[in-house]
């Protein structure tokens, strides 16, 4: 049995303990939903200040310029390039999330239909994050493409000659199941498909090589394992051989060759500058920059291969202290235990509405933050999700969290009505 | 001849002069660039604040549903209704005046192939702001329309069967003139045209009543008038004639009908909700709310009607001022004399290329911050272009502002070199 004295002394000689430090974590919590919106950094709170009372307040419109407002989409999506296995100028921060995969789609569409007009189908996962599906579907019904949903085992055998685009979600959101993307995209290259990823669930989580796997489209998320606050304008990558190729249909000004120039017609600008659209949310984009000083801190502990060490570490002692500790109480593990096949969050199961939605609402109560994401009563259970964030969470921690997590189920305080009253955002 | 002290007098009995103490202005600073990027509201410090260090940095994912995170971009939007004509939960804010002017257009074009299949032409000014050109052209060749661009004075003869949209900006860009909504919507209606207004330089600028006019569509922006911050997330209404009639093609979660069930197909939301797309940069948006109390502090004292005859009385008052005491430098006036054609801003001309550029930069040196537009050695000369907030801007200000214009044209300083350096953003 794991104790709580082994999970401190890990802690003790952890080289990445220091990062912790640079974020604020509400006292008394053990924030394991970091998947979901990463903590702040304490750099945060003056940032924003000094972007809304010196930037917008005091230096106004000369702010485009001399606080660089103007190419911010592109330093940020340069200092995310290094998490992702991008080039320099390959990577753009803006919009949102399902705002850039429309974009990515549209481009790759267009290129399938030049390269491969037979290729009719858009391929996915059935459990990918639904707004991914929305896209999909939203944009097969435009263009007369087929959005062809399989379960993750059934991806190898179903790449054929009809399939254009493979789209998928690097890591699960419901799971924490994690693709081989490079294995993954080699075998559709193989096939004849692009292959578009959402990294929503990995970028800053896990280590990604977009160029190393010969990716062709990702997209990614800002305010999860970047933490760049709620709602963080997204990212974007193409690979430098599509980059010259194609539009995408939301040609606004920002993406334009000389924005400034006024010009009655669409002139996309040279590389991946052409994915930008319209102005962006000046305070939360400058957000996102603290979020990815926390990964830039972690260089010279290691980077992403020590980041990615610990959260392996975290979320196998996390899946051992549950199985220790919290047997009996109908837990089952959706997370893969290999290593090659997990992302940074463990998510266990219970039977569909058999009270897993109060027990995170009574661990929430005692402090332990994760989140619940309800199964459909047939082959998906109810989930209890809990992300790990190296940057941040520790092994005490984890034994912590456990702990309550039995505390919770052995007391069944979690059959309270206070845990059952459902809110609107879950 | 207007003397300063008639100026200061009229600042000393407006009673909508206390408004200007809600705005943090630079000391030394006349700021006529409200129309590009609005000043800051002396609370937006305080509440950026509470959003990172309290609701980020605190209470994290609880904010949500605790601090109505999930319901801003609808709750924003019902706050905006009132200065654009809108009944309630018929405006929504998200997304960028771009992206909106996208989902407005796509469900336009839906409308118009069901209704009217032989109509293909999208109509819109040639001098409209690029963006919307450059939106439209996108659209344009996706669906098989036709853009076509005329001059102002030729749309009511331009109103034909062939078409499909009218698309127009309310107040134009470069000149401030403004249409008149209620009469051109019901020509292009007669016409059997619908019709969507970027308000982009009119919202909180001047009055407006989109019910009223018996509009279809409308978009305008968060940053300028509205005073959200640089970037502000836009808005976007929809006649509720039309609310239930079409989706959009950017169907993210955030305009599902029950986002939170995730479902694998897409439902779109009753009403302006299915407009929305992904999660929205909660820090931004929370900041625009900042500027909407500007308004709503202005309505006991008049509200738009009350910000309009002062507008007006600005405008007047600076076009008076400029032909006063900067003849013979050769300014012409861009901006429409008649009250029903002006919005809030002034534009003088200067011939293309003949130091317009530097003498605003040498005004801006001088502290009175305007901005320029190139022309195009054609028919379009260069502009020196003022904004005329009501809510912050005084007589004494718009005096002040032309006699250092006058100092400047008189002087020749805008000569030197220092004056002519371009910006990367102008």
């Amino acid at each position: 049995m794991t104790t709580l004295q082994e999970c401190q002394a890990r802690d003790a000689t952890d080289p990445l303990r220091p990062l912790r430090d640079l974020f604020s974590i509400p006292p008394g919590t053990i924030y394991l939903d970091g998947n979901s919106l990463g903590a702040m950094p304490k750099t945060a709170a003056a940032r924003a200040a000094e972007v809304v009372t010196q930037e917008w307040g005091q230096d106004l419109i000369k702010s485009w310029n001399t606080a660089g407002w103007f190419t911010l989409p592109q330093r940020l999506g340069n200092r995310i390039a290094p998490l992702i296995g991008a080039g320099p100028d390959q990577a753009v921060v803006t919009d949102t999330t399902s705002i850039n995969l429309y974009k990515v789609l549209s481009a790759a569409i267009a290129i399938a239909k030049q390269d491969a007009p037979a290729r009719r189908v858009i391929m996915s996962e059935r459990s990918n994050f639904p707004t991914d599906l929305y896209i999909a579907e939203g944009l097969c019904k435009a263009q007369g493409f087929t959005l062809k949903l399989v379960e993750p085992e059934e991806i190898t055998a179903a790449l054929d000659s009809a399939l254009a685009i493979l789209m998928l979600t690097h890591v699960n959101y419901r799971t924490g199941a994690m693709h081989d993307m490079a294995s993954v995209t080699a075998a559709a290259h193989a096939a004849g498909a692009l292959v578009v990823w959402d990294l929503a669930h990995s970028a800053g989580a896990v280590p990604v090589d977009l160029q190393g796997a010969g990716a062709d489209f990702a997209v990614g998320c800002g305010y999860k394992y970047l933490n760049g606050g709620p709602g963080a304008p997204a990212f974007l990558w193409v690979s430098p051989q599509h980059a010259e190729r194609f539009w995408q249909p939301l040609s606004g000004w920002w993406g334009h060759a000389a924005p400034f120039a006024f010009t009655p017609d669409y002139q996309p600008a040279p590389g991946v500058t052409r994915y930008l659209c319209g102005t962006q949310p000046m305070v939360s984009l400058s957000l996102l920059a603290c979020g990815l000083d926390g990964f830039e801190a972690a260089e010279s502990l290691g980077g992403m291969a020590a980041l990615r060490a610990k959260s392996l570490a975290l979320t196998d002692l996390f899946i051992a202290l549950v199985e220790e500790r919290c047997q009996g109480y109908g837990l089952g593990l959706a997370t893969p235990r290999e290593h090659a096949q997990r992302g940074s969050q463990v998510c266990l199961t219970r039977e569909h509405g058999s009270g897993a939605f109060a027990i995170m609402q009574a661990l929430i109560g005692r402090g332990v933050i994760g989140d619940f994401r309800a199964g459909d009563g047939g082959v998906h259970k109810d989930i209890l999700r809990f992300g790990f964030t190296p940057l941040y969470i520790g092994f005490e921690d984890v034994w912590n969290a456990v702990e309550q997590l039995r505390l919770v189920l052995a007391s069944a305080e979690w059959q309270r009505p206070e845990f059952n009253q459902k809110h609107a955002v879950t």
